[in-house]
């Protein structure tokens, strides 16, 4: 087992200030529903924040980056170097997620939650227990008291970003290799075959991929992950990773505090389905984004039950797509709490 | 045929600047096409606006109004007043498109392309040829001087929005009616039954959709407009509306300017499918937001040939779906701009 907090109940939504943005939505100037599906983010948002003005002003960035000893399987198209290398570039602002923070006015985080690097990287809270996850074609990637210790990770920044009193959460992945990690956990939580789950990540090819996918079948079969009912934990031990455990003790603390996270791409949708195991509690608290190019995303959404605002063919993770997406939540928010109602502007309603 | 100005050429795409931005995003530190649609999307403007450094910061809104005859037939499920009071709304600040533009910081002008309204409207330019068309059910809807005057009336609103030197142009439209006027457009200039454009609009039921549907049909061969090669400039006569011709002359005028219009819902797709009909060289300068809830946008966006970023179930006009598109815009040339190349962060690039 994890540490007790992890499977704490969340608050739950209140459903008081849910039904009253829902009345409010009908007395907005508009016909009844043409704001589609920006009036349920208001409306659930509302909920989740028990508020009459729902608020996505303030929503912090946070990067969880790890390594992934599967890599030495040659598994990816980029060498394992990048994600020390990036890491250095989220902090330096010439990331895609740097500009995006810069641009929304959002703060961004960045967390080494299970690198390789030796040394402290300038600007990364370094929060690790080992430097990235053994090799899970050969053995166990990580430890309990290592999947446990990254969660503690992820619970540490939601407490730092807290302070700030976000008004919902962004988090990202950086890792070389993580693809792999999370579509093996993603199959062996969904109970299906790694084929299903497996895409290009950065961009191999064909053949990479049939071998990335071959890969994980074998490591669900050795490490006995196929059978029905295999607890989360035990999944997250033989084939995660640090940054996608650690991404989901973050979600998970999220929502305990009542704060909504707008999910990414394939890993931290991944992770996301993960908290949902461990702490069903937690799924109200998860909103959705897009959905990516990455094959296998499709599936972990409908698993979690999120219908995606667009798809964009995006497929680069570091939170980019949350990203993306919040400038709806915020005119979705803007909507609800600046427009007139009929009777303020005087408007004769349906005939 | 309408005056000379609506069929003289708009200028071209500079390759150049489309192939150095497209250069540009391989360079960037994101494996090459990770950014999916919004490489595109950054690329496109590049080369639109003959820039190395495309932008989507200075958009102006101008939301177009008319009244329409055919609403005597109780084709809409407000009354017609609503399209008087909404620019009011508009002017004033309470409406959706208000909201969205306060929030995004873009100016918003009003124009009267054709209402009812008998005196001048506080905020709100009037530049009409007469107090709504007529009811094509039962007569011509308008005179092609009429036709060629709400032409005019969008060129006049270009030339005073170009004085700002904008990046692009949102327009959106405001008539209860019209999408029954567009439907009738669409269906003449697609050659197709009214059944597959005709749609709910404000949010009438299946049968009124249904006599909505018929009452487009019967006055399609009224007008003798079903036969293949009918003239745009005949259809607009016979059954187009004030504010949607409008919007047709502000796309062709913003395009022989070199501005980029983000398209809207399904009454701005019309106009600018009937601009593409009139002057085929303004299609490259559409670009694409969202496709609407209102049935037939998805057939009107595909005779365009753009697809759109996302589908929010909108139904509302006024410009919002553009407006709401517009961050995506932004984030894309943010992007482009300002994210380090893997030169000039040291990272490796694909192995």
């Amino acid at each position: 087992m994890l540490p007790e907090w992890v499977y704490q109940e969340c608050p739950g939504v209140s459903i008081f200030h849910r039904d009253a943005a829902l009345a409010r939505q009908a007395e907005l100037t508009k016909p009844t529903g043409a704001l589609g599906r920006l009036e349920h983010l208001a409306i659930e948002l509302a909920g989740l924040q028990q508020t009459d003005r729902p608020r996505a002003e303030r929503a912090p960035i946070i990067v969880f980056a790890g390594d992934h000893g599967i890599v030495a399987q040659g598994v990816s198209a980029y060498p394992q170097e990048v994600t020390i290398a990036m890491m250095s570039n989220f902090a330096s602002g010439g990331a895609a997620i740097s500009v995006l923070a810069r641009e929304l006015g959002l703060s961004l985080e960045i967390v080494d939650a299970g690198t390789l690097a030796e040394q402290p990287v300038p600007g990364v809270v370094t929060d690790k227990p080992r430097q990235g996850s053994r090799d899970f074609s050969k053995e166990a990637a990580l430890e309990l008291g290592e999947v446990a210790f990254a969660f503690g990770c992820g619970k540490r920044a939601i407490a730092r970003a807290a302070s700030a009193e976000p008004d919902l959460l962004i988090l990202g992945d950086m890792g070389i290799g993580n693809t792999t990690t999370s579509a093996a956990v993603a199959a062996a939580l969904l109970g299906i075959r790694a084929e299903q789950v497996t895409g290009n990540g950065t961009g191999i090819d064909a053949d990479s991929r049939a071998r990335k996918a071959h890969l994980i079948d074998a490591a669900l079969a050795r490490h006995d992950l196929t059978r029905p009912g295999t607890s989360a934990e035990r999944i997250l031990c033989a084939v995660g990773g640090l940054e996608t455990a650690a991404i989901t003790g973050a979600i998970i603390a999220a929502a305990q505090r009542r704060l909504p996270i707008l999910i990414d791409g394939f890993i931290v949708s991944v992770a996301a389905l993960t908290a949902v195991h461990l702490n069903p509690s937690c799924r109200p608290f998860l909103l959705s984004s897009h959905q990516s190019a990455e094959q296998g995303h499709r599936l972990v959404l409908e698993a979690l039950n999120v219908q995606p605002l667009f798809n964009l063919d995006l497929r680069l993770g570091e939170g980019s797509g949350a990203a993306l997406a919040l400038p709806i939540l915020r005119l979705a928010c803007a909507l609800h709490n600046g427009m007139a109602t009929f009777a303020q502007a005087s408007i004769p309603n349906r005939s």
